[in-house]
């Protein structure tokens, strides 16, 4: 980090207009420059996704009086980030936070979540990475709890950075009245989603449906982000982008692949 | 697996016409029982979307005379898992192939592939599930030498299984003539795109991108697909949906995050 006010890039998924991402960029004008590039419409559950079928707007953006620059993009949260790296920022940001996601991003939900995706790729452009979530879908979510928690985290990592090749997901339970119990470093819980398509007929009776599901956890530690939340922890987990399952190469080998 | 024939399921993500999945489906058809659930227009790049905002459409299809029965969904690779393992099946299939997807997703390309998203899909599901990719974007690639390689893979993990909670990255060398050095099990390379946007200006002078790059192999280990495929051999990576960077939790707990 340079010795003038650090630049930082905030994203999200839930669109730019979203009240989640606004809490975010009063809390990061307080710690440095802000750019905002973020999608100009929902999209929520993009995972990882790219545009390479079709063509991307990125134009400026304001929405408040506040010092940030900010632009609207027609991507996906991963577009926006290599968007903002290479056609909108002037160097390599010290920071990138994602989020606040109106919803949890914690345990499986990571692997499908826009929020965590452009987090991810900010780690792998080597920028120390942040993706925040709080635990209320709600769109008036309440996010006055949590705001000095987000400042918290995000000083501290642009003070002493995270391991390379890493980025944090954050989950922040629902607002209480009573606070949080404190901070917990975890690991992803074991959980998943059980599916339940809801089948309908359109008025020419051909069948559609929309997905929906609920989530179940099948994991018992204590070490856990959905143990962390179920205590009223703010959870972070550390999140990496090498996908190999070490453990399950010498089991592999054993096998006859040719 | 039962006494029957193994139920198997196919799915890709560059379209259920498309040549990589007519010739997984021809190998899969020697192997067991197939029902293709895979997407009804091309979804490269889609990583783990799915699809929340809108509804979804999946309607049996036929292409030709072959012995599989098939569906063509309007929604993501991960879409069609979640139809077919919930409204489709009869049962929990005992294979999940995804493929044979036109363009190598070896290295860091497993976050962006919808290829490798259902195959990740299948192994939430606790499925044993194998993405195949040919190292040709070729719409004509040639996947004749691939054949038995397939064939030989999905057998042996038919029989065998692989470990829990993990899927395979197969990824195949673009077509000699003279064959295959070998199938190895490998690590995830370090790598990455360096993007470089193609900006243009539309009819009414407002700018727009398109998202293009090259690929930068950062590793020089001799354990990585990157090294295998370069060396002509066909690479195998067990990839986990655990992304909890475990390396990094005692670091994060040294920092003050509260």
């Amino acid at each position: 980090m340079s010795k003038e006010r650090p630049l930082i890039l905030v994203c999200n998924d839930d669109g730019i207009t979203a009240p989640g991402i606004r809490t975010l960029i009063s809390e990061m004008n307080q710690l440095g420059e802000v750019v905002v590039v973020a999608p100009d419409s929902p999209q929520s559950g993009m995972g990882h996704a790219i545009t390479i079928n079709a063509t991307l707007r990125c134009d400026p953006f304001r929405f408040d009086d506040g010092p940030q620059v900010e632009y609207a993009a027609s991507g996906t949260p991963v577009d926006c980030v290599k968007l903002a790296v290479n056609v909108i920022l002037p160097r390599k940001p010290d920071l990138l936070v994602s989020g606040v996601n109106h919803g949890s991003n914690s345990s499986i939900n990571v692997i499908y979540s826009g929020t965590m995706s452009a987090a991810m790729e900010g780690s792998l452009e080597s920028i120390p990475s942040i993706g925040f979530s709080l635990c209320d879908f709600d769109w008036d979510a309440d996010f006055e709890a949590a705001r000095p928690y987000i400042r918290k985290i995000a000083s501290e990592v642009l003070a002493n950075g995270i391991p390379q090749g890493t980025c944090l997901n954050v989950n922040i339970p629902k607002n209480t009245k009573d606070g949080y119990a404190g901070v917990k470093v975890c690991r992803q819980a074991r959980a998943n989603w059980e599916e339940e398509f809801d089948e309908r007929k359109d008025p020419r009776e051909r069948k559609y449906y929309w997905l929906t599901g609920k989530f179940v956890n099948y994991d018992h530690g204590v070490d856990t982000d959905e143990w962390a939340l179920e205590n009223n922890f703010i959870s972070i987990v550390p999140v990496t982008s090498d996908f190999t399952a070490h453990h399950a190469i010498s089991t592999l080998n054993s096998l006859n692949l040719e």
